[in-house]
């Protein structure tokens, strides 16, 4: 049983009509119910004093996950600079839609992550291209989302350790939709579904993808890391 | 400027009046075409004595390019070695369409190279996925095919060292169609485009990416490979 | 609980003393104690009809561990095919020391998996370079073997996916002794200790390793391979 | 002929006898030496404005080499910013030695690059474990220096798209040392050695990799990078 935090910057959800309709108890309340119980559920938010990760929090957490789209510039730097180090460190995090322009995300890849997107409401198709990773565990070849934003290649993160999914959309895009990394003795997973103004997080496939990275991103063991001066 | 041999098992070509109406010279003839006179390009087919891969031929190029479909398992054992060999030695390859089921390809990937495929006639959009690639170079965001064969995933190859280009096809798939891989010595370039009934090797794009990736595979140097015992 | 079949050539321990005094019962038996009873452990050795390994055995095996050295061209073609789609289909296997040059890691890698050798009996070190690795699981930063074959770079084999120990030799080489692969839906493992006239199994930190490594390699789940033709 | 600004801290040279002993003009003045006049060559240090890397000079540069070690906090925001950039825009980047803790290095790879050291004076061996690429042309199968710093497992950065070199230290360490990445659109090469009070840099064969290097990571080619919305 793994302690999972789920943090949601909370502002759609309260500010805006559409979003407060399909998620009106915030994203991380469908995120927690669709993880069931099998795992110790923990929910922290933007406006919370250390936006609800502490120190004590964090250090209890084996898996991270980060919704974020409207305000990942109040999210404090000393709040990245933990949660970073804590991934390092071994803590599984998992990196869902928008959050792809989180500080934690951008400081983890190196990268600027842009991609291309559009508002359009179409259907998105997630095809499994690695049948064998327990991401995709119990899923069909692919996932159909009737209504999506899109998101565009080129995507700017380093290439995948492992790509897992890839998306086609009905406007005619692509998009490496499930990518696997590790850094440090932390996994960490990016998972393209999630806009605020679609029900993606009540899609049973949607949930089973992240049950099942739950459990892959949680600690999986290792040894000591010495870093320093040697004898 | 580099060697090319280009292998076509053609057989399509003289049996099949579809393909012989777009490639009345074969596949090669118009694949060598394409890539004009920047290198010195040779062709060799299947039914020539080594399939007119002779040790002298093979020893002297720097890169070849391999079409085949209907006849995969005609080509000779020896023959197959000798491929698997020079690439490993540091000559580049690069491996057409439904070549992914060719005995070279299949022995250096070791995997069973298979996809899913469709004969649709309908539109293939290749995104260019990694826009800093030399394979890429010139090319515009996208290569738009406004009729071909579809190829889907999952596709069963090692994950590449670079992912290149991703397909989406009108009829709702995805596949990765351009994928670098390293061997030994040697660069590898499978490029999925190319169908015997489909004059995808006329278009401007695909021939651009063609004459990237020769240049690209072209053997870059190195240092001594050396084996066996030490003293 | 994994079923794990150890697979042994078997041939030094009966045919040369010194490796009959240090591994008595045969290499495959000294590998099966140290993986304790922690899996169900079966044993299969060339000599066998099907070496050990018809069908239903491979069937119901989820880690497959892999010793040979002198015989390697005696395992037939059809029992390699077969070893060889099991890997595919999800299978795990763990690859030791000689038997990088097996058919089936061969056929596996696609390369020649040649490297240089000394037969010298000094120390060996091997250094964990991913800590995070659940291979290395509850070990030290390094492993230390007083005596050993050394195997020295360059290693003909693809990058790995994940380079999890290099050697230190005393004789002055460095070597990549533990890397991980994914080809189809299975793992593989390739670790470098364990030659046939040192007790390298008996090492504690070396079970420990089989041990993780069986853990890793374990199936671990996944989605349907849908292969051919599409409506 | 590429655009090459070597960057040097230039602080040791200039304050510790040792340091001045083996490096009278700098670092700097000793690469740029070694590259020879195959490039167009640019210096540019610490203590200049902009530490010399004002937009016009990084917007012409190619390739930027980049040597610090007592004074990476010292390098202002703006640069690291606009040398991030830069690389993610194309620009080649080599970091040398103790440049592992650059501030641009680790920008760059999201993760601490922490390593182990230990100042010995003993002998280091650089293997080649990627005999087949361009950054070893003309190499043998490894490099010798007689005495060097010592660095060792783990380092701390993100698994290498190419590992190119493993080293080999008297003391007892092996250390990955020579790192191929893709970031963006640029390309990045670490490469361990380089200490201040050791005279590396008139070394041979760490000139020819350096000027291989440079070569390597000159920019490329490639197509547009479109990023934001789609119509």
């Amino acid at each position: 049983m793994a302690d999972v935090t789920i943090w949601n910057e909370f502002r759609h959800e309260r500010e805006d009509d559409d979003a407060a309709a399909v998620y009106p108890d915030g994203i991380h309340e469908t995120i927690a119910e669709g993880l069931g119980d099998a795992h110790e559920i923990h929910t922290a938010t933007l406006d919370e004093p250390d936006h609800g990760l502490d120190e004590g929090r964090l250090e209890r957490t084996d898996v991270l996950i980060w919704w974020g789209h409207t305000a990942h510039d109040e999210v404090a730097t000393d709040i990245v600079d933990r949660v970073h180090a804590r991934v390092l460190d071994g803590m599984g995090l998992i990196v869902l839609h928008s959050a792809h322009y989180s500080r934690v995300f951008k400081r983890l890849m190196g990268t600027t992550c842009s991609l291309q997107w559009r508002e359009d409401g179409r259907a998105e198709r997630l095809w499994v291209v690695d049948p064998g990773h327990p991401i995709v565990d119990g899923l069909d070849e692919s996932i159909e989302l009737p209504e999506t934003e899109m998101y565009g290649e080129p995507f700017d993160v380093p290439e995948p350790d492992r790509l897992v999914f890839v998306s086609w959309f009905e406007g005619g895009e692509v998009f490496r939709s499930g990518c696997c990394y590790r850094r440090g003795n932390g996994r960490i997973f990016y998972f393209r579904p999630g806009h605020e103004t679609y029900p993606i997080f009540e899609n049973d496939a949607v949930r089973r993808v992240l049950k099942n990275a739950v459990d892959w991103a949680a600690s999986p063991g290792g040894s000591p890391r010495s870093f320093g001066e040697r004898d």
